[in-house]
């Protein structure tokens, strides 16, 4: 019947890991769990605050099937996803800046050839003409890189997220050339909504934020010796670059279309890959 | 391509809820987002581990169901709802402690009268008579408040675990009499391991720690005028009551039974309960 001892609670959890095997899960809860527990001191949580967070995350869970993560999407508008992608890709000098995984990607595409088109399907959208190198941050050209690429259709949906998308619409795979060039046809992508029909949709509602994300294509470029990238390309002029929805945006991959005399558009970006090695120390 | 600034996609995430129409989940996400944030950094997290994570957070919504809330049982085994009492339940000089609520109760059940077992079928556990009263903090006695009750079968598992038990063993509700006592017939509750064939149960045989709980009876005292009471009778002697799973130990609520000629025990508590108006700006 004395007054509680908060801290005491604390340090009982975290004493009672003192057994745990493996040492860096240890570290990690107990960090973690010194902080959580600092958050519901902090605010004084009540009990029907924390049954609301637990029925959130609950909800969370159970809104998640083979084709919707939205725990991911919760790490994405919270920055928390960004924030674990600055911590793992310092980049350094010269090398492409990375921005989330987003949870789109559907797996590894067939290869195309170079300057192939990435539609299934005609759209109604620009066509963009997207031309890029890959070279190491030294500037050697890298060739027989994997890059990876998708984007949505002017629906502002991924195919996994659209029936009536032809599977594997607007995504594919390409090996850059011996010169670390590659290129392909598409549409500019517009800017879109991630699914707000769910718990991380009514939080953002409840936090008077917009679920919208400013227009860009995915890339993953993949090769030997080199730290795989994870990033977009934003097209400048989106009214949506200062407050995408997740934080995704950096100075860097905002691309300026050139208009060509056909009405077309072309890009080209030169994308550098951290060796290896680097950053490991950061 | 600058070295990232981690405290700046913090600020950005903070900035982001000025809007927010609700202040309190403002606030709540403004402390939370920072604690989280810091556990991040603090732990330089490989993307590996976040997607652990995530993965882990996404089981655990999915194992809940109607009967089991795995989030409940996390939060549990953290610390967390100890805390969150803690904070909510400063109780204060001479009202009893409370304890965790645990994922098992199942509603209010019919009330029985005083003296009535609580059993639905024979059990082969020793026989436990248990009479409480209920008072205010200055000791007067308080008539008709509501005393519900539940505990495992000797078997360590509630009704609502196992089919072959009669839905509403081991439960009940019970009026205080105009002197504020109640009494029932109970059996000598046993030790029992939380669930742990789910993502909670992994999680502790990573950390080297067991999921038994020390025998306990669950008791929710409501009664008009006075702050609710959820709590547990511990049994003196238990091996678990010093490393309980949940962390709900406290030594006010342990209770040492008498053997009577029978060979049946008797436990008597004195129920103390907070005025309603008490500890509200503790
Ligand atoms: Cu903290
Ligand atoms: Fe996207
Ligand atoms: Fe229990």
């Amino acid at each position: 019947m004395t007054k509680p001892d908060f801290a005491a609670i604390t340090e009982a959890t975290i004493d009672r890991m003192a057994e745990a095997p493996n040492a860096r899960l240890r570290e990690i809860l107990t960090i973690g769990l010194r902080h959580l527990h600092d958050a519901i001191r902090e605010t004084r949580l009540t009990e029907t605050e924390w049954d609301a967070a637990i029925a959130f995350l609950t909800r969370t869970g159970q809104m998640c099937t083979a084709e919707r993560q939205e725990f991911i999407l919760l790490s994405d508008v919270l920055g928390v996803s960004m924030l674990v992608d600055a911590l793992n890709h310092a980049g350094g000098e010269g090398v492409s800046e990375s921005t989330v995984f987003g949870p789109f990607y559907a797996g590894r595409q067939p290869l195309l050839a170079a300057g192939a088109s990435i539609l299934k399907r005609p759209e109604e959208g620009t066509p963009l003409h997207l031309r890029g190198t890959v070279s190491s941050a030294l500037g050697l050209p890298i060739a027989g890189a994997l890059v990876e690429v998708w984007q949505t259709a002017p629906n502002g949906l991924y195919d996994v997220q659209d029936q009536e998308q032809p599977v594997g619409h607007l995504r594919a795979s390409f090996e850059t050339a011996a010169d670390g060039s590659f290129a392909f046809e598409t549409i500019l992508p517009v800017s879109y909504a991630i699914p707000d029909d769910g718990t991380v949709g009514a939080l953002l509602k409840a936090l008077g934020r917009h679920p919208n994300r400013p227009a860009h294509i995915h890339f993953m470029i993949t090769a030997g010796g080199f730290r795989r990238l994870v990033t977009h390309l934003f097209i400048d002029g989106d009214p949506y670059l200062e407050s995408d929805a997740v934080f995704g945006v950096k100075s860097s991959l905002i691309v300026q279309p050139q208009a060509l005399a056909d009405g077309s558009l072309a890009v080209e970006y030169p994308f550098t890959l951290a060796d290896a090695w680097a950053g490991l120390d950061g």
